[in-house]
């Protein structure tokens, strides 16, 4: 690859390659990540093969696809072969076409089955986030012959998680042995004897990369092995995979939770047309529905003429509620997602919640009346002759709205994992809009109530 | 420990222990989370020593302090003193008095100092969430007699993270090298040999948790070691701590956006008073700052009273900002939290946010100024004579609001990380309060340029 020339310099990608030679792989991906993606493949295309190899194996490259696709097609197969499985099929989850076929024609035709077959899984599948490359013996072996198999076989792979035993005949997993116990264990003994007494914990490759993760975590894993319904191992999902999945994960959750669509690319790297885009949808799915309380005002027309008062308080009612109801989805989505309660819980939260939102209600409803009654007596504004009545509606109106809040930002995650949704599509602004309509009707109903003979 | 008596049914603890023995420690702890702390005391006292320390070593037990403090002093000393000495320091952080005291006279003299020491660290620090129990060999042994330490001195540890070599002398961190490495390498060299050609990465004791989570993550390790500045080892921290971390700082992440403080216990097993709390605190805070939005509208009653239908549009307006502020301040806590913004970048963010928010504001403008124009045409409602003024108002009133939502959203976690807070304190309700107030007075500002001489 020639060099680039940009603004009049000419880019010398050759001194930085060689500054990169023995770095760790993140560092040299975040060095890559300064560079736009011309300039890093040129710097790509001047590495040594294992350098490129070290970086590319590591998720942080923001670009990778670009780059990749930017190389010299043999370099970027050479590279793409030597890297780890799992991180190729990622790869080309993400590559465009032409370079994607053209890549894939090249690999050798082992490398090009397995990508084929990692492919086949689903983005957010345990099987799309295993690697295939795993220390496999038969459970005939003695330990011996297991430790020198790792010893002249396995000597490229920096880390062994565990030594996967399989039955001889029908091929399916047996046991997970750790190193550590292979070590202690008698040499002449079969490889079982180091086996733990307990089968390891699998994973199916069509279930969640969540369930990956959760299991992982919670059984302390380095690796869990990932087996078909008949029992044979295709491979494993290791704990630093689990790692990027949970960061990635965490990202698009508070992403959403905002009301945005998951960005799945930096802040300062996205197109600014497709910020737009991930932005523009909620927001204006939101404005529509949010149009809803226009519609509410114009059918209270005839009370806000008789009583103006009614109306400076509509920001602060309707904010209690939203705010309420966001709190109440956000401890949900994570009860939910931490499995500490399940769908068929839903009654024992709503009982939770509508009590602990009839207090938040009463207590802001305390504050609201006090405000008013304050404001009166100083004099700070007049409320009219009925501002007892005011205050009152303001009061009762706010435990209404406040208990409503917490009840619908409760359920809403519920019924999005009912009808086959994340919880965590369930946004703050997404709650708050379907407080605010309702909203609007308890703080008219409950005024027609008390002010009735009186103000309206 | 006696038999519990409860609604006159005798709880017989016995059997339910007995059938745990063998089971994985998550699975234990899970099973004692079913029950009520004394009846899980009581289980527990049936337990086999080496059963309950598996279960206790897991951070999966909601009450664990509650259990330890209800079960024999003799039987607690003994497993906390079997257990992980970092899970045995996280117990003591949350017992009461006096089982505290109590119990930390009673461990044996090493282990009560090194559970003080841990303690010592900040709940937040890298120290706090490391391990003592790691392998260390000096540098002047060979291949052979590490390996031969392992099989005999550390034969009950489950997994070994790395082999920490240090300097025989001043007893320094000199390498971390794998047990595959040291299985491929020549027995009889020095166990540097073995050692890969860089230092490995490691952290202070008083860095933050999430940093130590970062650099795992970054590089791909299963453990980092935890050096104080004249660079003598203190502990490890490994991976699965990290990813339990990365779980309760997610959780606590997502309930901060929502609005909540931290509830850090499971929804359904927290008290009512204390969630309801949690929950008060920024509700009433929320709720006086949005008390303002009274305020302004109260200075506006004039106009208010000229032109009933400006307050048709008010909860459709201020929505929009809060909902661009939600979506910006999401982006950045995020971009923020991953380092892909840094404090400096600020401006930069400021210039992306501004434009974005006048597209989005433009692009809800029109339809708000469609949505009056056909329900104007259609004959739904009438919104007076000067309806298309009233078009212009309400649609240019959005791009200034969705503007400056998206603008105050983006600059509030970074005004937060500049006043030392954590900028993941600034959730959604938050940013929706700092809005609306201003929201207010940009619409009827643009209201007043617009309406002059006709309506206002």
């Amino acid at each position: 690859m020639q060099n680039i020339v940009e603004d009049g310099v000419e880019f010398d990608a050759r001194p930085l390659a060689e500054a990169l030679v023995g770095a760790r792989g993140a560092d040299i991906a975040d060095f890559l990540d300064e560079y736009d993606a011309e300039q890093a493949a040129a710097i790509v295309a001047h590495l040594p093969l294992e350098e490129a190899v070290k970086a590319f194996d590591q998720p942080g490259i923001d670009n990778a696809e670009e780059i990749v696709a930017l190389l010299p097609r043999p370099t970027a197969a050479a590279m793409l072969d030597a890297m780890s499985a799992d991180r190729t099929a990622g790869l080309f989850r993400w590559l465009e076409e032409p370079a994607r076929s053209e890549l894939l024609a090249q690999l050798p035709a082992d490398m090009r089955e397995t990508v084929e077959r990692l492919l086949a899984y689903p983005e957010e599948s345990a099987g799309s986030l295993m690697t295939t490359e795993f220390v496999a013996v038969p459970s005939t072996w003695t330990i011996a012959q297991v430790l020198h198999h790792i010893r002249m076989v396995e000597r490229t792979r920096e880390t062994v998680y565990a030594v996967y035993v399989t039955d001889p005949v029908r091929n399916t997993l047996v046991q997970a042995v750790t190193l550590r116990r292979l070590l202690s264990g008698d040499p002449h003994a079969s490889v079982l004897s180091a086996a733990p007494e307990r089968k390891p914990v699998t994973i199916g490759p069509y279930e969640q990369r969540d369930e990956a993760t959760r299991l992982i975590s919670k059984y302390d894993l380095l690796a869990i092995p990932v087996i078909d319904p008949r029992g044979h191992m295709l491979g494993i999902v290791t704990v630093d995979d689990v790692i990027d999945a949970m960061v990635e994960r965490q990202t698009a959750e508070v992403q959403r939770f905002g009301g945005v669509e998951a960005l799945d690319e930096p802040y300062l790297r996205i197109g600014f047309g497709e910020m737009i885009r991930k932005r523009a949808g909620w927001l204006c799915a939101l404005f529509l529905s949010e149009m809803l309380t226009a519609s509410a005002m114009q059918g209270f027309e005839s009370e806000l003429e008789k009583a103006i008062v009614l109306t400076l308080f509509i920001p602060l009612i309707m904010s209690s509620g939203g705010n309420s109801g966001s709190q109440a989805t956000s401890l949900i989505i994570r009860a939910l997602a931490l499995r500490e309660v399940d769908l068929r819980d839903w009654w024992r939260v709503a009982l939770r919640e509508i009590p602990s939102g009839a207090i938040l209600g009463a207590i802001l409803g305390m504050i609201g009346i006090l405000r008013i009654t304050l404001w009166q007596q100083i004099g700070f504004y007049d409320y009219g002759p009925h501002w007892p009545l005011v205050a009152l509606t303001v009061g009762a109106a706010l435990v209404g709205i406040v208990t409503f809040g917490s009840f619908v930002g409760a359920m809403l995650p519920f019924a999005l994992r009912r009808l086959g949704f994340d919880p965590a599509t369930a946004s703050a602004p997404f709650v708050a809009t379907l407080v605010d309509v309702t909203g609007l009707v308890i703080y008219f109903g409950v005024a027609a109530v008390i002010l009735h003979g009186t103000l309206l």
